[in-house]
C-alpha cells in the first residue's frame, strides 16, 4: 500500500541525487514503509554494505559487498537484464576516487549472480491468506564482494558506485580510533538482561524490596552503580529489532536486520555468504591476546544474544552452524573466538541427531583443550586452568521458577545435555544465572590474568518469559539477575579486580511491560466471570502487593500473595489473564487450533480456564507471542569507563564505548 | 479479601512491637492489601502524620496530626468508645521523650471527634454492584492536630502517641539541612511532562527526528542535558499514584495519598483540615524573597500539578478553593504563594457560577497587583513588570492539534475565559507551551533579577490524551515540550541567564506507552474486518514510519503518513483501536451506555466505526480511561545541582535535591 508513497520518496531522492554533485555525498533520511527491498539499501539499483554512516574502529575488519538490482515492479513484464558491468570506487577525506580492489591491495572479486524475490508490498506478503494474485518482485542480482578489509587510519571514506548510463550511488563511512579513557578498564562484565524495560526494572524492585510509607529500603543492586543511560535500540532498516541484529549492535558496533549476526543482511540465499564485521571478541584475541573471554547464557548457547559474541550469519536459526563457528570460525577472517568459559543450553548441537553432519562437537571441544561439564555439581566443583565448556540442558535451560520452586516440572523432559533422548536435564540439576557467573569469573581470573578477561552474561529468559507474559516467571529470572550483579560486585571486590573492572547492566530491546495496579488473587479465581475485573485495584486501591522478602536472599519468599500486580504488555494473540502463577508449567497463553487459527490455550493458567478476561489479539497473522517493543533500554554501569556510558545513546555506540574503555583502539592493526 | 492476611500481618507487627523495647523504632515495611483503614498508618489504632519515616527540610513547616481509632470489624458489633485519652511524646536524637505541645511550644490542641467510613474490603466497595451485604467499618475518631511546627536542627526524631491499657506506636522522622552544591543554582526550571514514560520519549523522537540506516541524525532538546535519573514515583500508600501526590513530592517533599496536594490525608470529611507541610515555592518566598515564582500549565490551573506548587488540600477537585488559595492561602499557616506568573487554563473558577462563593477572582487579581491576559496576543505583546495573570479558556487549554492543525474544531466550545456561556476560546487565540513558557521567563527575569527564579511548567495534556489512547494528540504535546525546552535553552543563553539556571525535564508518573510495530493506514482503513491486522508490520515489518519534518520546526509536517506507528497502553476500558487520526475531535474512545455499561464509543476514530480492532476493557467497574502504570519515569536534568539528579531515586527526593541546588537548606528559620 505504501508502493506509491515510497515510489515518490525515491523519485525525491533521485532528484536530490541529481542535484548534488555527482561525487558529494548526501545524507538521505530513511524511507517510508513497511516492505523495503532489501535493507539499508535506500538507491533504486545499487546496494552497498555496511551501509552508508557506518563507522569502524580503525584497523576493525569488514566485507564490503556491492550488489545492483535489476528488476520491474510490474511484475507481469520480464526480468530486466542484470547489471554485469559496474564500479565500484573508494576516496579518503574527500580525496580522489580509487578502484576498490586496488585501494584495498585486493584481488577482483568474481561477479556473482542470483535471484531474490522482492515482497513488495502487505498484498504480496499475505497474498495466499486474502486470496489476491499478488506476487513479489523477480529482482536479478550482480554483486561482488571484497572479504577482510580494514581502514587502518580515522577519518571518512566513501564508497561508490557507479552503474548504468550514469546512475551512481555513495555510502560514507567514519573510522574513529578513541583513546583510552583515564583509567582504562582492565575487565568488562556485560551483564544483558534480554527483552527488559524500565516497567520491569520497577516491577523486580517491587517484588524484591521492602518499603515503608511507600520509601524503598534499598534499591536493586545494579541501580546503585555510578552511571545510568538509555539506550536507543532500533535495527538499521526498522525502528523494532530482534536479539540478534541488538546484539551484533552491542558486539560489532553495528546496527543490522533483524535475525543477522555480525553480518550485514545481503539478498542471496546463502545465509553464510553475507558480509561480516569483526566482533569485540575477535577484536580481543586479535589485539590484547591472552585476555580471558567468557560466554554465559540461560538461553540455548547458539541462541542470538550469545551467539553474537562468537558467530557470523544472516539467519540466527542456523544453530547447528552457530556450533560450529564456536570451535572453527569461518572461512576468509580472522580466528575463531573459542571462549575461555562457554556455558549454557543448547546441548542438542552438539551431538546426535540436530548437530550439524552428525559431528559429535563434545569430542571436538575436549580436543580443543576444554573441560566440560554437564551439570551444577560439575560445574561447582570445577577448579581447573583449562578452558570450561558447560552445557546442562537442550534447548534453552530451565527458569528460576522451574530451577526452585517447582522443579518437578522438569521430569520427562528428556532434554538431558548427553543427548540420548532417555535422560532428563532435571532443575536441580542446572545452575542458575548466579552459578555460572562466579564459576566464569574464577576461570576467566585464572586464565587472563594480568590481561584481564571480558565476559558476557545473559539473563535470557526475561525476554523469552515476556513473550508468553509468564510475568512471575519473567521477574524471577530478572532478579536473580539481580542477585547475580550482587554477587558479583563481592566476588570482584574480594578477588581484588572491582576497581578494574567496567561493569555493564543493560537490555537489548523493550517489551512494553508495566504495571497498572494490584490484584487480589483470590478475588480473582472465586468471583463470577462478569465480576472478576473488581479484583484488580488501581490507584489508591493498588495498594501494596504483599511480596516479601523474610530470609533476605533477594527474592521475594512467596510467588502467590493474596495481592498480586496487575502486569501487562500492550500487545500480543488472542490469550487470558488472570495474573496467576502458572505452577504446573511455563505458560503457552496461545495456540494454534485445528483450523490453524490462534486462539487462548484453553489450558492456560494451570488449567483454570475461564478464570481471567479474554484479551484480544492485536498482532498480524501468525504471531503466537507477544512481539517487542521500541522504547529504550536502560544501562546501568560502574568502574573504569562508565562515564563514557551516561545519557542517551544508540546501541551501536555500546561497542565503540567498551572498546574505548578496554583500550581495543590503541591500535590499528 | 486480603483481610486474613493482613490480620495476620498485624499479629506480626503487634509480636515485633512487644519484642522491641516499648521506646525503641522500628522500620516495618508496608503491609499487603488494597483496602488500608487509611494510607500510612500502619498500626491497628493509632495514626501519625506525617508518617514515618518522613524527611524535612530544617524549619520547614508542617503540620502533625494524631488520630486513634476505634472500631470494630465486625460490622453487626456496636462502635467501640473512642479513645478519648491518648498521649502525644517527642524526642530528638532518642533523648528523652518530651510533651509534643511542650516540645513545640505550642498550646494544646482541642481534642476533635468524628466518624468515617472503612471500606474494609473488594465486597465491601462492590456491595452495590454484587448484590452483597456487606458494610464497611465505622471507625471513631479522637484526634489532635498541631499547625505550623518546625524542626531547626538536623536530626532523628521520634514521635509517640500511647493509648489504651499499655500500646503505643512510634514514627520517626529525618531532619536535614543539606549545604548548597559548588555552584548554586540562582534558577530553577521545572519541565513536567505530565504521565509521560520512556516510551513516550522513544516515539516522540521517532516521530520529530530523522535517521539514515537507523542512526539518528540528532535527539530530542534534553537529551543532551548533562544528567539522567530514574524517579520512583509511587504513593505512601499505593504503588501506584496520580498526578496531586506526585507533583506533592516534587513540590514539598513528602509522598502522600493519590488525590492530596501538599497535605498528609487524614480521615476527617473536611479536605481543608488535612495536615499540611511546605513547598518549595512557599519555603522560596520565606528564605529567599525577591526570587520570582511562575507557574505554566496546559492544564487548568488549579489542575493538580500546577496546584501542587501552590495550594494545600486533601481533594485535588476543590478547584474553587484552590482558586482562592492562590490569592489567599489558607489559615495559620505562612504566607500565600502569589506567583509573579500564573498562566494556564480553568477560567470558570475565576468568575460566575463555578467560582467560589460567587467571588470575582479576576477582580482580585487585578487588586493584588497582576496584569491580565486572556489571549495569546495580549500575552504575546505583554512586556510590564507587574506580576503577570493569563487564563485562556475554561477547563484545560485544548491541545497541539486543536491550537494548530485543527482550530475548527474549537468552534462552538463556549469556553472563553470571560465565562459569559457564549464566545468560543478559539485554539488560534490561545498561547502554547512555549508561547507560555517563554513570557514567564521574560517576566520572572525582570521580576526576580539578581535573586532569580523558579518556575515549574507543565506539559498537562501529555497525560490527558495518553488516557484517552489519543496518541497522536500526546506525542504531539510531548513534541511542543521537546521544542519549548529548545528555545528556553536558546532564550537563557540570549538572556545571560543559562551558566545559573538548573533545568529539569521530569515526568510525574508513566502510562504504560509503548510501540510494537508500524501500521499501514490505508490498509487498515480498506482491509476487511478479519485481515485488518495485516496492516500491522513487526520486527523487521515495522520498517520506518512515514514522519518528515522538513520545514525544520520540529515537529512532524504530516500526521497521516501512509506508515504510521503501531501505539498502545497495556490497560483500559473497551475501545476499537485502529490507529487513525481522530480529525474532528479529541478521541473519546469509551462511553456509558443506557445500561450504565462502559463500551466502545460507536462515534470513535472519526465515526470510522468498524475500522480497527476490539480491545476489550481490563479495568474493574466504573473506569472510563486509560489509568496510570508505575513504571519509573525519566528525569534529564543540566545545568548548576544537574550532578544531584544522577541515577535512581524517590519522587519525594526531587524536592531535596531542588532546595539543595537553590541553596534553601542553608537557613533553618
Amino acid at each position: 500500500m505504501v508502493q506509491l508513497k515510497t515510489f515518490v520518496c525515491l523519485a525525491q531522492l533521485a532528484a536530490l541525487a541529481l542535484a548534488v554533485k555527482p561525487n558529494d555525498y548526501q545524507r538521505v533520511p530513511d524511507q517510508e514503509g513497511q516492505y523495503p527491498r532489501l535493507g539499508a539499501c535506500p538507491d533504486k539499483h545499487a546496494c552497498i554494505f555496511p551501509p552508508t554512516e557506518s563507522q569502524f574502529l580503525a584497523g576493525g575488519y569488514f566485507d564490503l559487498r556491492v550488489e545492483l538490482h535489476a528488476y520491474d515492479e510490474d511484475t507481469t513484464k520480464p526480468v530486466p537484464s542484470p547489471f554485469t558491468t559496474f564500479k565500484t570506487t573508494v576516496r579518503k577525506n574527500h580525496g580522489s576516487w580509487k578502484d576498490a580492489s586496488q585501494y584495498f591491495h585486493a584481488s577482483v572479486p568474481p561477479l556473482e549472480q542470483w535471484h531474490f524475490n522482492w515482497t513488495q508490498s502487505i498484498e504480496t506478503k499475505y497474498a495466499k491468506q486474502l486470496a489476491l494474485d499478488a506476487k513479489p518482485v523477480d529482482v536479478a542480482v550482480t554483486s561482488r564482494v571484497w572479504r577482510k578489509l580494514q581502514f587502518k587510519q580515522p577519518g571518512v571514506y566513501d564508497v561508490k558506485v557507479e552503474y548504468g548510463p550514469k546512475s551512481s550511488y555513495v555510502a560514507r563511512y567514519t573510522v574513529v580510533q578513541p583513546t583510552a579513557p583515564k583509567q582504562k578498564a582492565k575487565n568488562v562484565i556485560l551483564f544483558i538482561s534480554d527483552g527488559t524495560n524500565t516497567g520491569a526494572i520497577t516491577a523486580a524492585r517491587a517484588l524484591a524490596r521492602q518499603h515503608t510509607s511507600g520509601k524503598y529500603h534499598d534499591l536493586l543492586s545494579f541501580e546503585s552503580f555510578d552511571e545510568l543511560g538509555h539506550v536507543i535500540t532500533n535495527s538499521v532498516d526498522s525502528l523494532l529489532t530482534d536479539s540478534a541484529n541488538s546484539a551484533t549492535a552491542y558486539a560489532s558496533g553495528h546496527k543490522s536486520s533483524p535475525s543477522a549476526l555480525n553480518v550485514y543482511a545481503d539478498s542471496s540465499a546463502d545465509p553464510l555468504d553475507d558480509p561480516k564485521i569483526e566482533t569485540i571478541t575477535e577484536l580481543i584475541r586479535r589485539r590484547q591476546p591472552g585476555k580471558a573471554i567468557g560466554i554465559v547464557s540461560t538461553a540455548y548457547i547458539q541462541d542470538a544474544t550469545p551467539a553474537a559474541f562468537y558467530s557470523h550469519t544472516r539467519q540466527r536459526s542456523v544453530s547447528g552452524e552457530i556450533t560450529r563457528q564456536f570451535l572453527h570460525g569461518v572461512p576468509h577472517w580472522t580466528d575463531p573466538v573459542v571462549p575461555d568459559v562457554f556455558l549454557g543450553g543448547g546441548a542438542e548441537y552438539f551431538s546426535g541427531n540436530k548437530s550439524l553432519n552428525g559431528t559429535d562437537f563434545y569430542k571436538e571441544v575436549t580436543k580443543a583443550g576444554y573441560a566440560s561439564v554437564f551439570n551444577k555439581k560439575d560445574l561447582t566443583k570445577y577448579n581447573g586452568k583449562d578452558k570450561l565448556f558447560g552445557v546442562f540442558r537442550q534447548g534453552n535451560m530451565d527458569v528460576w521458577f522451574e530451577r526452585n520452586l517447582y522443579v518437578n516440572n522438569t521430569v520427562g523432559n528428556k532434554a538431558n545435555p548427553d543427548n540420548q533422548g532417555k535422560n532428563d536435564a532435571l532443575g536441580s540439576d542446572q545452575p542458575g544465572l548466579q552459578d555460572m557467573t562466579l564459576k566464569a569469573l574464577e576461570v576467566l581470573k585464572k586464565r587472563g590474568g594480568n590481561k584481564g578477561f571480558f565476559l558476557m552474561s545473559e539473563a535470557a529468559s526475561v525476554d523469552k518469559q515476556m513473550h508468553t507474559f509468564d510475568y512471575s516467571r519473567a521477574l524471577a529470572d530478572l532478579i536473580e539477575l539481580d542477585v547475580t550483579i550482587k554477587k558479583t560486585v563481592e566476588w570482584l571486590k574480594e578477588n581484588g579486580e572491582y576497581e578494574d573492572t567496567l561493569i555493564i547492566v543493560t537490555a537489548d530491546h523493550s517489551h512494553s511491560f508495566d504495571v497498572y495496579g494490584s490484584v487480589d488473587a483470590q478475588f480473582m479465581r472465586s468471583a463470577k466471570e462478569g465480576d472478576r475485573l473488581g479484583a484488580i485495584g488501581v490507584y489508591e486501591n493498588a495498594g501494596f502487593p504483599g511480596y516479601v522478602d523474610e530470609d533476605g536472599d533477594g527474592f521475594p519468599d512467596n510467588w502467590h500473595p493474596e495481592v498480586t500486580l496487575a502486569f501487562g504488555t500492550n500487545n500480543g494473540p488472542a490469550h487470558y489473564e488472570a495474573w496467576q502463577v502458572s505452577a504446573n508449567a511455563p505458560r503457552y497463553p496461545s495456540v494454534t487450533d485445528d483450523h490453524g487459527v490462534i486462539v487462548p490455550n484453553p489450558k492456560d493458567m494451570a488449567g483454570n480456564f475461564g478464570h481471567g478476561v479474554l484479551v484480544n489479539n492485536n498482532l498480524p497473522f501468525g504471531n503466537t507471542q507477544g512481539v517487542h517493543s521500541m522504547s529504550d533500554v536502560f544501562l546501568y554501569s560502574h568502574g573504569p569507563g562508565s562515564e563514557l556510558f551516561k545519557k542517551t545513546f544508540e546501541n551501536w555506540q555500546v561497542f565503540f564505548k567498551m572498546a574505548q574503555a578496554l583500550g581495543l583502539g590503541e591500535s590499528n592493526q
